[in-house]
């Protein structure tokens, strides 16, 4: 055993971190400071504050990091159109670097030398929370209870919840949900339990943020999307922060059947793991912000972005938001987005997102030049015959030194 | 005038292919060979053919290249989850090569000097059918009427008509599609008319092949497609050929509201053009090629696929499918889709295509070690711990010498 | 012919371009304001603009360029270790930006509706100018007489001289270099002549800027190179201006017969063409950016640097300098920079630069963990056991599954 | 102590794996197999076979490997003009698969349970050897002596030495090289000793391979190397194995002062390490392969492989060697080496690789086209006036709207 002195937790004021807490507390013997965030996520935090303290907790933080999470991590991560292996929004890979900034400042202010997070040892969440500890902060030491601990099973963690006076809330237990959920205003993730095997369907009873398809309104829903280099500033015309953006959004989707997602994707720890995902608003926001940047950006910017895209994707899954390579990479992506302004039209309805207009002072659409009418010789057709064959001079060449294609 | 002798015509039997025919004729005092395909535009050829004799046609091609064209061009493409400027499926792309390669080999076959095509100067037709024929051949000659004549409007082009027999469809003409339409089996494309202006949302009787996700029946329907080496071979346990294969998808999707799409693209010739495309197969295809693959491709196999799709969309839409650096990318991705086998699971429901289970003789999902469950030894936490130490090092050395990331 | 007031042209002061310039004149009646720059080709203006005077013109602009030339376009190129094709400098190509950027600029000040060149209908030049100057003043006019006039011969345009009263240097004509070459501070380029066969070696003669490296001096030369934000701001510890520095390292370079390069390259225009380069200062830089890059730099940093520098080259090469998708990539690039600060030393010897040392305040350089020595726990090898085996993870559990990799 | 009953070695024949010999015996109680190969690297293998006896070996695999290394591993990697952060040539990387290939197979044929080599906790090779090993056969354990024991100093291994027995030439001690050194076919490498310091230049004499450039002959040597499908498979027109061109290749490199390069890379653990590397026949191979492609590659191709080139060059040097992403790339590396044919002339002088000339049936350079003179008619440079207007624009319509460049 390192000689921890005192420990900042992650703590959510379940279960499980309750019980990470007493341990940290037994096995360590060092004092334990609780950091509770409202990303949201939806659930009260005030009761993690009452439970730290019955545990003995007197450096207690309660945040409520909404804000700041959609403006400095959801929205730049969305101006990059970013999609981690074709379909997954990572919804719970963007609020990780946010924790971890958090948890080392606190240990900062505290003077803690270690941090600690209820992540296993299996998942992707232990790699991000500690590469950004690491990056932040190079000496902080870093304790995963589920790395080291012998608590492998539920039996074995109720028992020892028993053993030491955790208060173990069994009316809640016995209706948990067979998932592994995480939750923030981006999205909920469902992994485990029948899930398992990628054969099978999620059951309609899981999903908590939306309506399926089936059950959504008959009738559609149009909403206008105002973007400000690449972020939504307002819906409807009315002004709104980036965390109420999304919280609308959120609303909006979900009513509506948008959002769900059932993958199997690729770990960074080398593992293929089967997940579900709802993410109304981000469905919504990824949909719009390729419309508002088909008329905004110019050609080769948008096809730089798209190749460039899947590299700051898997950087952001693996967890190396802090990191120099997705600052740099961040750095082009944001210069982009000065000119994607505008405003883009939706058409919500039964799981569909559907573009029904877009428009900007910053289009590029040329109106006179693309028409199939008289373009009054805004393009002269003749340029084409040129453009073509130079293009084709090096297939000529090498098709007359006998390289055939066929 | 160059001195042509003979030139192939790609000749869809309409009033323009009509007119071009006539004009050559004139213009050229050559002979004309008329080559027509049927794609699955889903149009009658015989009239094409009497219509061509009636100009004075001799030598008359009328093929079927239905299955030619899904096996050997569009399967390919969805191998590699192809997808322009991150929406268009490259319907209009993917059908040029063929008929660029028909023409070549119908040149060779009649002794032939030129071709001639009805693509304009301002858009990327005209590019893929030259490209592709000066690849294939590279001393034929190519003309392009509508970047040579002075019919440059509808008018005109009536006058033309009226003044050399050239017969007009008046009723037809009458009820004419106020669109510029391109189809084959695997979409149709709509440009110009109302278009023209990117916040005017299509009408609902523009679209041909699907109904409307609100006119899409209640219930949802369930298929299961059978994959070999990446691509679909049969549907609900019927073994199909490719264009049998995609036949059914269209219908299916059609009728259950999938692959509509209204997007504003970047043209090869470099201004922006407002489409809409209409891709009910191809959007089901999308959607089930990702799911197989997702369990049985490696990771980095996956992600470098993913890295190289954005290139390999440009080469297609650009025109250079006859081209050395596509033939190289095939080469790696068909060699990828070895182990893309078994079979995917959907629900087709009002626009939506969800997939409900995939599963693979050569899946590479583990559910041994994947699980939340006790993992029998199959995977050490603890080994994540000098994962994650590792790649944390030169983050934490930068850290050290003073290279904060906040 | 379009109805052009004024012209600006780009004027050498030699034979071609007072041709071009009387022809200018003569076919488009047009007055004619000559431009003429000093980017360290190595030859005397003034003759240039007592030429231009004595063939009537009025407004004559002749500037010293070779500062703006290297600060700001030589040295962000360099930042990106630039090379195309795996070796060329981009010697040419990157000086043609900011001639078309003046241009553009003259031709604003003087009300000029033209500009003209004297770049060849075959080259790279042409569309690097045009390039430049359409997306600095899109409604400008281009006239390129190469693409326009008949004079395709030497002898036609020695007849043209001589009856248009153009002063001829015969005594010079007789000694004119059989190559075509084009020179400035970042190098002396030929092309044409014996060159025009590749399995013929360059001429001894034909290099003006170096010795061989068999007349390079016997005695190595030791520089030292001092960077700040990924320039070199001072050799030897004297601090110079940009283009001083690199006037200084052609010098250092050329008497140690360094940087010379005969090599075949692609051009945009489609075709191979034979080129052979001297570029002393350029490959001693290239050398050197290295080498200062490889201990101030993070590593992802550093291979997404060299993932993206081909295409950087290309844009580079192909015209597009004055571009959005270039300068999104010059502002990552130059983000990258802020670190790169030192000194590297060299050694210069007969046609090689070899690094001797290089050192930096923004190491990341760690002796302390890099030693092979007892490193006092900085490092703990145990670590590596858990990061090899889940990095193997995919690769076993594909070989558990029967996808052998022999 | 997991239950290990056979373990095949690694075995060089020298102090450090002769200890770990003796130290798998004692802590294991084992049974040991080596495995010794010739890779080019210079030292005579049957004092290796006479050692392992006198330590109790029963099995014993000595072999020539230096065909197959140079023919399966090294030309394979020169296809892609493989170069790890601009400058490594990856000479030891390349060695590795090879090595951990054979180690499986020997497992396989002498039932051993796993595998041991010699490479330390902070380096690379553990990392390559392990990888290859693990994706070779997913169950077989392996020990790595240098992260398990605790004999971390030379003094305790010296003291382990005889303790066990264990012969140690004093004699070659005392003479030892301060540096850490690996060799084969394609290179040596030296680290550690003074090299630990970047700023400090490596001592004349550390070299082994090459004379320096000053030592070099005062004459050039010219050599003509015959590619085909990408490979040498003569010099001068003497048909060769590819270990022989290799061996040839060093001697005529080492001779000429060639192939010798100092720098620090970044490694896979995450540290910079600084090495010196001797790669004379190497140095040669990537000059000569980038000129016999410059004739006979199609540009995109070409293009397309320089961007590839960085990622593959790191998944070689991270020991992916045995993976899909690897062989997929491979795939597409070698369909482009079908044209690569033809040969290349070099002039080798103090430390200076000069391309002379390079000729092939394949070529694709076309002088009609190139040529300066009149080409009659072979290429219209008219056509370029079509082909920039349409490339400009895009940045026309941008410079239209108001999106200055400047």
């Amino acid at each position: 055993m390192s000689d921890i002195k005192k420990v900042v937790l992650a703590y959510s004021g379940g279960l499980d971190t309750s019980i990470i807490l007493r341990w940290l507390q037994e096995t360590y013997q060092c004092e334990v400071v609780t950091f509770t965030a409202d990303l949201g996520q939806g659930e009260e935090l005030e009761p993690a504050r009452a439970k730290a303290q019955q545990m003995g907790i007197k450096e207690i933080y309660i945040e409520d990091l909404r804000e700041e999470f959609v403006r400095d991590y959801v929205f730049p991560m969305f101006r990059a159109n970013t999609v981690y292996e074709g379909e997954y929004l990572l919804g719970t890979s963007i609020a990780r670097p946010l924790i971890a900034k958090r948890l080392v400042e606190i240990a900062n202010e505290t003077g803690a030398d270690a941090i600690s997070h209820g992540a296993t040892g299996k998942g992707n969440d232990q790699v991000r929370f500690e590469l950004g500890a690491y990056a932040l902060k190079p000496g902080i030491q870093v304790i995963a209870p589920w790395r080291e601990w012998d608590l492998l099973s539920r039996e074995k963690l109720m028992t020892y919840a028993k053993n030491n006076d955790i208060p173990v809330d069994f009316a809640k237990q016995g209706t948990k949900s067979p998932y592994s959920m995480d939750a923030n205003l981006l999205h909920i993730s469902y992994e485990g339990g029948i899930l398992e095997n990628p054969w099978t369907e999620a059951e309609e009873e899981m999903w908590r943020w939306s309506v399926s398809p089936e059950q959504a309104p008959e009738q559609p829903t149009y909403i206008e999307l105002t973007y400000e280099k690449g972020d939504i500033v307002a819906i409807d015309g009315e002004r709104l922060k980036p965390h109420e953006v999304l919280s609308k959004l959120n609303k909006l989707g979900g009513e509506n059947g948008i959002g769900r997602l059932d993958l199997v994707e690729n770990r960074y720890v080398g593992m293929k793991s089967r997940g579900c995902y709802e993410t109304p608003g981000g469905t919504i926001m990824l949909k719009a912000h390729r419309a508002i940047e088909s008329i905004t950006l110019d050609r080769e910017v948008a096809h730089l972005k798209d190749e460039l895209m899947p590299k700051y994707a898997e950087i952001i899954y693996n967890g190396y938001w802090w990191s120099p390579e997705r600052q740099m990479m961040q750095q082009m992506i944001d210069e982009s987005q000065k000119v994607v302004n505008g405003v883009v039209r939706l058409k919500l309805y039964k799981g569909n997102v559907i573009v029904a207009g877009r428009q900007s002072p910053d289009s590029l659409f040329d109106e006179s030049i693309a028409t199939f009418e008289d373009d009054a010789g805004a393009y002269d057709q003749k340029d084409a015959a040129g453009f073509i064959k130079l293009n084709a001079l090096r297939l000529r060449i090498a098709a007359n030194k006998g390289r055939g294609q066929l």
